[in-house]
């Protein structure tokens, strides 16, 4: 194998190999990119046995062939060379090595068989459709933050991706929960996706996903079979198991019957939150919040330390209510709100409360009260 | 006691306090930050024992007093209240809480007694000077790198600063290792130094000191005993012990010998080194340096993993020479070249390298070579 590659596109496809790789591994091959280059281009592939990436990039062939190599070296001393560089990767098949060359500087790193290289197998995907990128990164961002991290609750490691009845039709939605908070995030059902069957997409592949989203104008082919998810650019794929669970009935946790109202500004309610949660000892950062005609005041108790206590102007009718909440919850929940004003559904002090933003139902959320 | 106070200054009078204070602490009122309030002014007193800071900040006084609340709790506080904010500190004496009040945000912490507070003993300074900010800032930056860690050799962990006789007279001096390298960092010396006794300052020292040399302006007034140093400016006093014990004699170990001269551009120096130094492992992270006429290849060679070399020009006009050194001391004493070239000056391999910026003899610093 020999070619030669820009750095900068060499450093972009080698970026999220390493970012797949596991630092700790039993295996050693799986610290290892697979370079396989043919024709004009490069594939860059990573793996952790679960999830795969492949990254296609143009370079100059001049002896095509593969071979592996650590991935966090490699992407150390791409990352080191100056930008501009050409970068040729080189190996003789027999040497056991590949060689690196940038200018004056000159690499040479210990490989290992490709023939050893666990490729992820192929599978049939039931479903495939394409989304825009800016619909995956709202249904995937807005949700994320509610996965669980108890690994003995596998099923709520990820977040689960189906298709729903919502009140103008079928949507695309993502929902993950921790059993103290949900997010419920809505979007259009894109064409070819009715079949779909719901997946549980892991909190690891929803991270490396997120990479692909960045480019506002990319459409991605997301293909879905019962084991595996695939998101597809032109240049990427990224191939992960979902999680082998079932995701709760999370449809009960959604209150239906909240009445009370009450509408603030999401980045002044999140700044005052945050405020009064200082006082409070780690622990047990219970924020309390009592409503009355219009007027919110949020208040923290915490007896070793101090009290606080800030009053906000809100839009709120209905009668006299206090219910408290975990400080962090309120504040993660509020920071998801980016267009509009809060708005809260509560019922009474020991039952979840719902949080959208405005009059739109594509984002819920469900916060479980805390006793103050 | 009530007062007072904008936010921003507030904020950097209290930011100060709660970087001295530690963060673990067996008695509870260390983690405590005194305020005293009188005339138009306020200070805020804070001191892990070792070190104490006392900042002062214009305030409209309403009723002189004193308390002690949680350095940590009123700085974050602080720094969450909106810019510009009027911030009122208020205590009734009697309730043992102090309140914090800006706009609609209220805040009622726990005090301890101020008589509770330990005020660091006021001492004789046999030694009074001032210094311009930026020659104390020198003297501390590119000396502090070389600062030991091991506690054992408690009397390296901190920079020895004294008064030396260099080429051109009298010098004020820092000096710092850790064994494997050395600087040595001179100034012209101020008015009324000449008497100065030798003092090691506390690493920690060091650190709180760089905060109070950001203006370039300021004219630091420094005082010294043989067991305390002070720094102040108008607004900030800074007092700490020095560490007991004797620096050991460092001249010893400066190469005055060493002829073979290398010139190199040092920031293309620095990153060739962190270039190659890549392939290798954590542990022996040595870089070989073989020298040529006009020639300088980095080599690193790590049997498990690959190589890597790099060819760069330099000025060198004598017999070859192979040399290892520690990739990360050669990165550090590089990184404090800021104006000129590298000059590297070696004698044999086995023997420690000094190296400067160009030909001033003000900053030297030196580096034991590794077996390669």
């Amino acid at each position: 194998m020999k070619l030669s590659i820009e750095r900068g596109t060499l450093l972009k496809a080698v970026s999220q190999a390493q970012s797949v790789v596991e630092r700790r591994n039993t295996i050693p091959i799986l610290a290892n990119v697979l370079i396989e280059a043919e024709g004009d281009s490069v594939h860059f592939r990573a793996t952790d046995l679960d999830i795969e990436v492949v990254d296609k990039a143009p370079a100059q062939v001049e002896r095509a062939g593969a071979t592996t190599v650590s991935a966090v070296t490699l992407h150390e001393i791409v990352r080191k060379l100056p930008d501009g560089a050409l970068v040729t990767l080189a190996d003789d098949g027999t040497s056991g090595r590949l060689t690196v060359e940038a200018g004056r500087s000159n690499f040479n790193l210990a490989t290992l068989p490709k023939e050893d290289f666990p490729v992820m197998a192929s599978s049939e995907y039931a479903s495939n459709f394409s989304a825009p990128a800016p619909v995956l990164r709202r249904l995937f961002d807005k949700s994320k933050f509610a996965i669980s991290t108890e690994e003995t609750r596998y099923y709520l490691n990820g977040v689960y991706m189906h298709v729903a009845e919502a009140e103008g039709g079928k949507v695309l939605r993502c929902v993950a929960t921790d059993g103290h908070r949900l997010a419920r995030i809505d979007a259009d059902l894109p064409e070819g996706a009715a079949d779909m069957a719901g997946v549980i997409v892991p909190r690891k592949t929803v991270g490396e996903l997120r990479k692909l989203l960045e480019d506002d104008d990319m459409k991605i082919a997301v293909s879905v079979s019962e084991t595996k998810i695939r998101f597809a650019t032109p240049d990427i794929t990224l191939t992960s198991k979902v999680i082998d669970g079932t995701f709760p009935d999370y449809t009960r946790v959604i209150p239906t019957g909240n009445t009370r109202k009450m509408e603030v500004d999401a980045a002044e309610f999140a700044r005052a939150v945050d405020r009064v949660a200082t006082v409070s000892s780690e622990r047990s950062r219970a924020v309390k919040l009592s409503l009355d005609e219009d007027r919110l005041i949020l208040s923290v108790n915490a007896p070793d330390s101090g009290a606080a206590e800030e009053e906000l102007a809100v839009a709120y009718g209905d009668e006299r209510l206090e219910i408290g909440f975990n400080a962090k919850y309120l504040l993660e929940i509020a920071s998801q709100v980016d267009r509009e004003n809060a708005v809260f559904l509560f019922n009474s002090a020991g039952d979840p409360t719902l949080m959208r933003e405005g009059n739109d139902t594509s984002a819920v959320y469900v916060v479980m009260p805390m006793r103050v």
